[in-house]
């Protein structure tokens, strides 16, 4: 019989699609599940996926590549959507591309997944099925299927006698990766809502984080953090891990934002990434200090689009290699150290230093050591205003 | 003889230009002083320029049209430079704009005013006169004479009984605006120093920031906040004092950068704009629920070349004008009320809502009243997906 | 009976839709077909639409509205895709625009096209529907029905007893309105074979062409074309009409691309435009005179972005409204006269001048009369290139 | 005594630089000539150097450096400047770089140049020495001496024995290399006269070349060209010059603009480029086939970007490279045939084929061999005009 590889997490969703894609579509069905960092034990699903009706279950351990492979290129390029430095979307391509992989070597003719056909995430995965193996159908049960509710997929696990997840359905849709967790539906639907408190995952309410700042030292080198206070040298993971902690318990690293879904409408998202916030917030401080005027200007057009083209499934596409071929040359530039103040819920870089610096003390002071020509300004003026000069004269001002 | 006009703030540097410009030009000096709210009484200018030297002192209270002319189409532009939303740079143009004026009525030659040869005002002055009084001449006496220190200034006006300001001189440099307030110089010019507390003049430590947090309202129309907590309709003078003394307050609106001088050199800026960056915070909040995905990717193009030239002194180009076409346009839609939460020296939008939302619940809606077609999505999917599987057939991969 | 409006040609396509819709939909059918400048009688498709079961067919003049709502801000802007300037899909918006007013006052509740499933006509009609009557269905028979063949078509018609078109079919796929030909199918879809010359349908083979250059002079105001060889002063139409005679005499404005299609994929497409063409080309030798650096430098991002936007059949969306805003503005600016030199399927422009010119002879002259002044530059570039030196000790070179 | 190393002609400004030089810097004086493909036989001014007072006379032929290291990265990136590819402003960096090289290994503490004080070649030349050498000292005797005239400077010539140039003074001021000829001056300088035909360099006026057409074949990889007809593989020196004598014959690679120099002035530019003309166009016309619309897209911002880098003397920059990083990748995929016709002045792409084409015919076809899934653009279209229905709401308008 042919086989599907399943992206599988043990839920409701994921478990009803195992008995579903056998009856409707024939396959015999490989779950596989990838830790991201999401923080669940994932090695009791091997026998829940088989218990379900899988063939069998695949694990793999995929945060050092997802760190290496994905985060670090996305913070070098400084991509965000809509101000939002996306956790979730970094996750897919690499989800993606194992279940190409593992389709390979199993021998399948398809893939499936969870997603509905409103969300990003279908998109995601289906457009790394088309850029890494467009032979393969992809099938999305919860697209095609009849059931409309919690209650009608419960009673179809029953009827199967297929494990029901017990754990009670939070109020929010949650996702969540070692980057950051993604929060939606429920009241938070209403995007003139405050959102409740107990929608956050990983940060401390502002109010009730330490009144006493924290502040932490981050070390750059090529773009990419390095160092946490001195320490976590070569252990990417590590390091993410404890700034998630710290600037989760200062309240820091919390997005509300009405967001535009590749589908085409506004969905409200609240996001936590204390980890990447610090790290992104730090990065710009850096850039100031170390990259050119041009090239940061060039950087605010540029790192939007890297942004969108992860939002948007485009991982494995040209574009996104041709434009880390810019920041991988770009951001070499890009060492140092940057200070940054954490306090209840507000995050600011308040120092930044680099071997590598253009800021030219000589240069800026207003001090007696003032290495500036300042007769030079006289011409410089004069020519960068001629422009202003001839449009004046053609409005007939002068 | 010819006549000058000075831009006068009755300050050192000012003050010493008036006779420096008799002696050295041989000009009559006509000073001029603009209240943009920074907060200090300008009517002894009148004696006091007199008394140095000038034939007399023009005082002009240009708030309303500061904020009118040149502040709201700035915010409703998003106008930033390097992050930070521009508070001197706009006052600027309107300066230099009534000096050129007043040098019409008054018959005058020249121009006059107190910048140095390393700072961007400089430049933003004498664009505003190529632009719109190119024949007029523009004398700099900073970037002429021989005085390099503030002493070698004071022994000038002494010599020539001039009053010499008696205030003790701030470790910092500062230019206030009700806007905003640019803070660099002393300590500051060490990038990696945390700003000590002394150098801010408008907001609160966030470590003595009041222990609950204060919830504003704004209304904004056309892109510019026209209501704050649903008063001060009509007098945007009376919102934006009002704003900057709550988000002052709370320790809100406190920049910390390394930018790009206009002549080609990086410094290290402290700013606050208490009220722009509430402002400035709640108005993206709004786009983001009252703007297209396309339009919003667009501004993020435009935005920033404004904040560009605003920065190097091209207000009066033909390229500002057009880019205020686009946002006139753009931003009509930009009308609704967001909340803002402030808390030591954090601020986030926790709600926004408008008539005229793109946001449509039924279609972003996880419940039962979803009215997304979700069947759409597959077709939808494979075409937007077509050209990853050209690249992928280019690159041997089907 | 419900009604249905139909974007009808005559041709057999939407010939066989009007019986279609009929028996499949229920529908009682009213054509409309709108002149563009296609260059066909249209009055005789009263009777036929008739005589094929439509209840009746509205027949609208459509070509001055087309010029001054559509081709010319296109001009304007600019607007290109991929280097065309855009004809049929100029057309789109105007006859979607028709589609839904006539729905409107004729009470009907559904509108129909005849445009396959793969091309970028289907997006661009039902854009138009979605953003001005997103109430009303829309129905394309061509992506529905099971014929796949002309034949199969032909056949249909026959047993109903329709009137056949018994023109022969071009070996190439027509469209057709006063601002230009797009040619596609056949032997042009080897992006490898040069295109036949029976294939054109407006322009003479350059060989064939005049062996006499022939120079038009274009005016301009606003940003558009007021004047050819200082006639047709407030008929467009005219002006259009002659020029597309005159290139197209001499072979100008042809041209061979492969281009990005909304949905996804490339195709070659031959496209002809005299007219449009020589408009263009001296628009821009114009622009050059006119229009500042940093105007032209904007323009050069916007342009294409335009372009997409009307490609894509996005005519009537806020952001191609913005940007008319900026270019309203922007293109006040552009007044004056250009002469286009016409020979041999080329065109070059060979002069411009204006009333309103940015150019300064004064200034640029390397004769006696240069009043540039020369020592300016020396300031100028030391602070030019403050950046690049702060990049050179950076990387250690200094 | 200290040395400077000079960028010379053999002309009459860069003659008399060197008795200036000396007498009112008193600095010997290097001779440096480079061989860029100017067509002169440079070996004579070995012994003019010395005679007009120069220590020795450095002569490097950099054609085949400069088409590997500056042409060809130029054309990968598709730069242009106002339209036009850039000859001159990608000479200069190189000749730059050789003079700050020959400084080091001769002990030199300045270069200097014979540019004016109103051109863009003094900026480009100043802006090497500030990336790569910035301790060095730049000369610009022509912005410092008095003379103002030719007559003056040949007077000031032979007073001092010093040969003077016999050859008359062209009408026009010209700039030559192997990638193109720049032309300017003289009656140029009104933008709206007809430039003579003697002003032209390279190209046969269109009038009189060849009645018939020919078809060139240029075979590309990695985005440059690689062979013309199927020849001068390894040899891009002689395919240049090939297709430079090919284009030339029919008249093709002129170029007619106003454009906007560095120091702020527009000028009027006549410029020849044969050969890049075509290589330029074929080079657009393969990359409509194998890159994607994303792809192409951000090119078309970068492209211009690039050339404004070039134009304005910032080769040796971190952007530059960056961009450089950019289309390493972007182009690799850029390899194929295109055939291009020159006929009578004017060229077009008629063909254009590759291995790794996103071209994909049983997708584009309209035959019976289409593969593409019509039904799918239902759902595609649906999502795709949700953001127009919910501006349309937002109208009001449904």
């Amino acid at each position: 019989m042919a086989k599907v590889i399943l992206a599988y997490s043990g839920g409701l969703d994921t478990s009803v699609c195992i008995p579903w894609l056998k009856e409707n579509k024939g396959l015999d069905v490989i779950a596989f599940s990838a830790d991201l960092g999401q923080g669940e034990e994932l090695s009791p699903l091997k026998e829940k996926a088989v218990k379900t009706g899988a063939e069998k279950c695949i694990i793999l351990d995929l945060r050092k590549t997802f760190v290496e492979e994905f985060i670090w290129p996305a913070v070098r390029a400084g991509a965000h959507y809509g101000g939002y430095l996306l956790a979730t979307a970094l996750g897919r391509p690499l989800i993606g591309r194992e279940l190409c992989r593992i389709a390979r070597e199993e021998g399948a003719t398809a893939i499936a997944h969870g997603c509905t056909g409103k969300g990003n995430d279908q998109v995601r995965l289906e457009s790394v099925a088309a850029a890494r193996a467009p032979d393969l159908k992809v099938i999305a049960p919860l697209r095609e299927w009849e059931m409309k509710t919690r209650e009608e997929e419960i009673e179809y696990a029953q009827k199967r006698g297929i494990p029901v997840p017990v754990t009670k359905k939070s109020p929010y849709s949650l996702d969540v990766n070692l980057w950051g967790v993604s929060i939606e539906a429920g009241v938070l639907e209403d995007p003139m809502v405050t959102p409740p408190d107990d929608c956050y995952q990983w940060t401390t309410s502002p109010e009730k984080a330490p009144d006493e700042p924290e502040v932490v030292e981050l070390t750059f080198a090529g773009g990419v953090p390095v160092m946490l206070n001195g320490a976590h040298e070569g252990d990417p993971l590590a390091l993410i891990s404890a700034l998630n902690e710290i600037a989760g318990r200062h309240g820091v690293g919390r997005y509300d934002l009405v967001e535009d879904r590749t589908v085409g409408i506004k969905s409200r998202e609240i996001y936590e990434a204390p980890a990447g916030f610090v790290i992104d917030m730090a990065h710009k401080g850096l850039e100031g200090l170390t990259l050119s005027k041009d090239v940061r200007a060039m950087q605010r057009v540029l790192a939007p689009r890297y942004g969108e083209l992860v939002y948007n499934g485009f991982w494995f596409s040209d574009l996104r290699e041709a434009l880390d071929g810019f920041f991988k040359s770009s951001q070499a530039r890009v060492n140092g150290r940057v200070k940054v103040q954490l306090y209840k819920g507000g995050a600011r870089v308040i120092g930044r230093e680099s071997d590598q610096s253009l800021y030219n003390l000589a240069l800026a002071s207003y001090g007696e050591e003032d290495a500036f020509d300042h007769k030079a300004a006289e011409g410089f003026i004069k020519l960068w205003t001629l422009p202003l000069r001839a449009e004046a004269r053609a409005r007939g001002e002068a």
